[in-house]
């Protein structure tokens, strides 16, 4: 068996039989050793930022993780943007990436480049398989390493992969052992909720599900107010869910909104941080003397600590959590704006549905009635890397094929990775993807104005609109092999949404505000 | 003036006056400051993978270089690859990337990252303007190092860039002077070429203009085979251009148009190596036992040593250098092949055209009939990482406005920075985009068989074909505001080019062979 074989070997043995792919010919053996496993499903995005966002979609599903397979550095660095934005929210991967054969790095071949550092600049562990009998370990090691949220690459040269290996595959250790916080620290942290104007932050597994429900119990017991950050990477929305009091994008507004609040306890989250710095205000939103306690950092073992603070706190079941009521929305007449395409979003989701959220500016306008529809999970953008919608669509659809997914991306956003929605044609997937087509990157104008720079003129201008030429959604997707239609009545918006519901497999809405 | 103000003038009074740009937030005092100076032409690209690569095109084309206009470290990770490719083609950059304010860097906002790990991992240098003083010197030093044919990265903080500065802006200083080689190598070198089955590899200045005559009369003089790489850069071709021996992709081509020569001298160019390992060969193509001499590493003084060359080997002007004949070909009847794209773009070759190739397997049947067309540049994809072709386009149209542009790519290869027709439109670009519809990254079919894999199984052929669904690359084109047209005879084809030659701006022929 070469290096390759014991890789395949060891990640399904592993319990990792979904691989993102894109490859190249250094990866030849590994797949041909994909070729003879057939157990693995091998998905091809035609380009890397695909893969890796769609890697990212899949593990925020599933709670477990995908490979990906990515040529060399360049494949890598295509590749990067969306690791950043998985690394932001948790979401474990494997990376397999070719490599030249050891032997030939030193003739500096065209595609060979500083692999190791664009991989350790975005990975948590990079592992390097010098010989074919290392593949098996370091592969183990990787996989345990994803399957604690991590980006672990494994660099395989192709001599690696290519030549025997005396190793035997077989899965991977248990998880790493997650760090519980101190008793002492639980303890004054429970005590700490149940005082007036303190707020406990959750992310990661407590918003949604069971650790959902847990944070709820122990606000309702506490008397805490019950903040999600406003990024979540996947936080269960609709009727009946858990009623998070989530945070804003804007400064000034998050500022608001964490007024009069005295101590915030944060568990799996990192304290509140405006998304960037701005001439003469905070870098965080947090009220002036507002104390911070981060109990269990984001790696840290969350569930243990939320069961631990619920023990703490005498959480009995008995609570009375806050839950988001459903709202019924309606159509209405003349047409489309943000607020309509939330309304008529609103009334089409289905329970179980998963939204994922590019949104960007009109975002203001969709979720609120979207918030107050069916229950569903919204998967947002962790990283602030755009082009993270249709990518982490694709894994999340992969990842629940029976459930409906969403992709709500702004057409500056949705440009960026535009390649992903050829691969939900290819793979039958039903996904629908609503293009806010509001011809720019609106954000850059509010953004220009609260950094206080004067109007846009000229230049700023050719950066930041898009309308000339307009972009053609529906030939684009055309051109990717998914039916389309352009809407510009909420009227239309909400048919559309129907036909995109009778369709098998993906579709397209360009929603023109 | 601030930090970003000084920036923009530093840039403009070095000459530097086209930016390549996907601005966001903490670039928005830059965009502030680019609006106030007009002269600075801002091209903005859907995805950074453009900029880098249009940047790319245009110092290629220009001898000169762009700047490029990058959000944080997202933004340098998309822009990584064509910036590889960049750097095996020695075309300099200066990379603008916007970073937080430094007093914000502790708090981990969602779009920090390790933007100087990133950067370093592809840039040959890379500062940082801790302070707004410090932007003019750093800058100026960029610019420096990008006439180099480096790949500088100025990371300019938002603080940086809205604070006042005390620095002056101003031209850098004089480009850094290349290293020549010792005279006692040029002269052992001068002798050598003279010498049996001897051949000069020449790479960058070389090949094409003054350069290239350099180097047919070098060659013609002492006897010395002319060699040039095959993913050159820049490279003269057609009509009464220097005759080249150029080498080819696959390694026993290659070996076999080498066998036979004693010693390659290489001047401007690394000596030959494979593009990938094989099981079982050698990792380069050169003869057993044929000596490499390196007498001018590709950034050490192309030009002066050519001209020392010349001079020790007393070359007068009277050499009959081989020069490419002009073959007049003919359209065929029937179904299109690389070869009928060859012929027709052959025929339809304008005196003064750039021809970008990334037609990948299909261009061992396109090139040779344009090789003995009418005198035009070729740039090649100097780094190996698909993807090259359209945004080099881009810039070598905006480098050279009364030049048609001709990108010339496989679909897979095209599809990664697809977006780049949309800048075409926007800018009006002489481009006429030909689209080699094989369906598939084909390549990757030869590149298994040469590795000695068996014949592609399922997995195999899921992540090498991308037939199912079909791309509609007229919808495409129409979809980014491109004109297109689908071609499936070589009469069509011809007829397809002509009306791209009359229609102003871009237009795309998908050639379905």
């Amino acid at each position: 068996m070469n290096g390759a074989e014991t890789l395949v070997e060891t990640m399904l043995a592993s319990g990792v039989d979904v691989c993102f792919a894109n490859p190249g010919t250094s990866e030849m053996h590994f797949v041909a050793a994909l070729d003879t496993h057939p157990d693995m499903r091998c998905i091809l995005c035609l380009f890397e930022g695909g893969v890796s966002g769609a890697a990212d979609g899949y593990a925020r599903m599933t709670g477990n993780f995908a490979g990906t397979l990515l040529h060399l550095g360049p494949g890598f660095g295509n590749a990067w943007s969306n690791m950043h934005n998985a690394r932001k929210g948790r979401a474990g991967m494997v990376n397999v990436v070719g490599d030249h054969a050891g032997y030939h790095l030193k003739y500096d071949a065209p595609l060979q480049a500083d692999l190791a550092g664009v991989a350790g600049s975005v990975s948590h562990w990079v592992g390097r398989a010098e010989e074919a009998d290392q593949v098996v370990s370091l592969g183990q090691e990787a996989i345990r390493r994803a399957r604690d949220g991590q980006i672990a690459t494994l660099i395989l040269p192709a001599d690696s992969a290519w030549s025997e290996s005396a190793s035997t595959p077989g899965a991977a250790a248990a998880p790493i052992k997650k760090h519980l916080p101190e008793a002492a620290h639980i303890a004054a942290a429970a005590e700490a909720l149940a005082q007036p104007d303190t707020a406990l932050l959750v992310g990661g597994w407590a918003l949604y599900g069971d650790g959902a429900e847990l944070a709820g119990q122990i606000a309702a017991r506490s008397g805490a107010r019950l903040l999600a950050p406003f990024f979540a990477p996947r936080i269960e929305m609709g009727e009946g869910a858990v009623a998070f009091d989530q945070m804003f994008y804007p400064a000034d507004l998050n500022a608001e909104f964490l007024s009069g609040l005295k101590r915030i306890i944060c568990v799996g989250e990192n304290p509140p941080v405006n998304f960037f710095a701005y001439p003469g205000k905070p870098s965080t939103p947090t009220p002036p003397g507002c104390a911070l306690d981060v109990v269990c950092h984001p790696d840290w073992d969350v569930q243990g600590t939320l069961q631990a603070l619920a023990e703490a706190l005498g959480v009995d079941g008995t609570e009375a959590i806050p839950r988001i009521a459903l709202a019924e929305t309606q159509i209405q007449d003349g047409t489309l704006t943000a607020e309509g395409i939330g309304r008529a979003l609103a009334a089409a989701t289905p329970e179980g549905a998963i939204m994922v959220n590019e949104a960007v500016t009109a975002g203001a306008g969709i979720w609120p009635p979207v918030n107050t529809a069916a229950r569903h999970d919204r998967l947002g953008n962790t990283g602030g890397s755009i082009g993270q919608c249709l990518p982490a669509a694709l894994g999340a659809a992969v990842a629940c094929p029976d459930r409906p997914v969403f992709a709500v991306s702004g057409d500056g956003s949705a440009m960026y990775q535009v390649q992903c929605l050829w691969t939900a044609a290819r793979e039958r997937l039903d996904i629908t993807t609503i293009i806010i087509a509001n011809r720019g990157y609106q954000i850059l104008h509010l953004e220009l104005a609260a950094q206080g720079a004067p109007a846009p003129g000229r230049n700023a201008r050719a950066m930041f609109d898009i309308e000339d030429p307009l972009l053609d959604w529906v030939a684009l997707a055309k051109g990717h092999g998914v039916p389309a239609r352009r809407v510009e009545t909420e009227a239309d918006m909400a048919d559309a949404l129907a036909e995109a519901a009778r369709t098998e497999g993906p579709f397209l809405i360009e929603a023109v505000i």
